[in-house]
């Protein structure tokens, strides 16, 4: 139960029962393409617009991962799911019709993080056997969102992300599974004041340090305890922060450490430029890449640690510094 | 525990420790005014915009609830919080420096209900002895995010509503308190076209229609077993609507139904046109006037249902409907 400052370490522990990931073309031309259960070539999806194009891949996301759960939606008792979007309603127009209890979330890229976490507590805590916990994001909608539209073809600085096309969908369920959800470190938002809307790691470092930090003390583990740590959307300049910090605070993590955002796509022959971001990077890599490695037993305990950088258009247009939020997941393999 | 369809009945029942309500100038010449904790008169409550002024009553409701509940922030271990706003940017900055776990939430005008939920899911299964539940929603904010900036000055249609300026703000405990969250029934996404953004309690009424015919279905209670069901901000049509669904389902609410946003404001003389609405509406008519009702024992027993209208200027603009939601929370004077 609650195991120091901010954690809580189940005892009756939840399992990951199946999950599954899609993702957008780029995406399914880059290095974990193998890793992915589908692949979307065209990029709205057979939709109108990139919002309800993303709101296909949540929906589609979450259908799979029912089927190779081997149940029924009906046998979800909740959902947990958010997005980027204002007012998340890439979520919800993916669920506007399927009936199930839903708890909506905005922990912007960090979101996999909040909604696993939730999840977990609601089926460790007897309050339902099978819950779904998703989120998604797409390029065409966060670059409209935040950003310019898609047609507008502006430039793209080298030091910005590319919002990743996907979704990651996750049943957690009270009896099966292979991989356990054996606890969760949940964040504080931390603000170091930067203003760079094109720096998102470095806004992003300070959270994920303070969670992991929290993590291991609450744990009173060392760094090796995991086989891996896993960021959500920190790229190079965020990573080597993170390091830093944790280090100064005697954890180094340097050699268990991979960022979702450095791994998704390959920027020499991509063209992303500082990596990928978004609430789906780090979910379609977990849902992926991470669980592969977690079911093959080439891991067997991992801190999942998705990252969000908490701006809006508005608040960064009035001068507002960019806070962060990340929020960890330990995951294990049975 | 799990009791019916989308109910829990608590079986160790959390409490409302201490509660909270700050509102601005026109909420404190209402019919309410007297409930209400604190009134500010200046509407960015000393802030240099409409957001973080949003923030600011944010920041204070909950010190303010903090303070009647004798406690310090410190002893919180989670907040669950969400507003309006894009990227729910008002919970970030008023939230960015207290250092207490936060779980984001966004499920518009029916927050205040999902962050009771979450909080007393959580007190309940043990995973924290206090924890902290709020929202806000600011006129200025919600004007300039949704429709045109104050500044511009447009005229405002009849059938619209008067986006409260407040917080409402609650503390969830394991062992004090006279009032208990006994239970709560999760809500679905209820979609039925309408696409009028000037007509909200039309979109929102089905989801609160079946919310509360859901709670009864689960208790197997008729609608007498609560002294009143308190709706968010339906308004006049809205609550037409709600009442005849459910007379449809052979539940007749129409005696023990009231409307926070037909209660707070007087719009004879106070031109507020359909009522209120925002987050903070059915947050401070609860804090302020449903808590005063049962700590006098007025009432013994009430069901609170915030509804929520899921859009975004950018779904409106791209010709979507607009889904409701809807969360119910059971509250019991002891």
């Amino acid at each position: 139960m609650k195991q120091g400052k901010q954690s809580i370490l189940f005892e009756k522990t939840p399992y990951i029962r199946s999950c599954a990931s899609i993702v957008g073309k780029k995406e399914g031309e880059g290095p974990l393409a193998q890793f992915f259960d589908k692949i979307i070539d065209d990029p709205t999806f057979g939709e109108e617009t990139w919002e309800l194009a993303e709101s296909r891949f949540q929906l589609e996301a979450l259908s799979l991962a029912l089927k190779k759960g081997k149940i029924k939606k009906e046998d979800l008792r909740y959902l947990f799911a958010g997005d980027l979007q204002g007012q998340i309603t890439g979520t919800t127009f993916a669920m506007k019709d399927i009936g199930i209890p839903i708890f909506g979330l905005y922990g912007a890229c960090s979101t996999m993080g909040e909604s696993l976490s939730l999840a977990a507590m609601t089926v460790a805590a007897g309050y339902a056997d099978e819950v779904g916990a998703l989120t998604s994001s797409h390029l065409g909608s966060a670059e409209k969102n935040f950003r310019f539209p898609l047609e507008y073809g502006n430039q793209r600085p080298l030091s910005s992300t590319w919002t990743v096309t996907g979704s990651g969908a996750f049943i957690v369920s009270s009896s099966q599974g292979s991989v356990k959800i054996k606890g969760i470190t949940t964040g504080v938002i931390k603000d170091y004041g930067v203003k760079d809307s094109m720096n998102m790691g470095a806004a992003m470092a300070p959270a994920a340090a303070d969670v992991i930090y929290q993590n291991l003390q609450d744990m009173d583990w060392q760094p090796e305890e995991y086989d891996q740590i896993v960021t959500g959307d920190l790229g190079s300049v965020g990573r080597e922060i993170l390091i830093k910090l944790l280090k100064d605070n005697s954890y180094d993590i340097s050699k268990i450490h991979m960022d979702c955002g450095m791994r998704i796509f390959d920027d020499e022959t991509q063209d992303t430029h500082a990596g990928g971001s978004g609430c789906a990077c780090s979910a379609v890599t977990l849902a992926g890449y991470c669980m592969d490695k977690l079911m093959k037993k080439e891991w067997h305990r991992i801190l999942f640690v998705p990252t969000g950088a908490l701006l809006s258009t508005m608040s960064f247009n009035e001068g507002q510094s960019v806070p962060g939020i990340a929020h960890a997941v330990i995951l294990e393999r049975q």
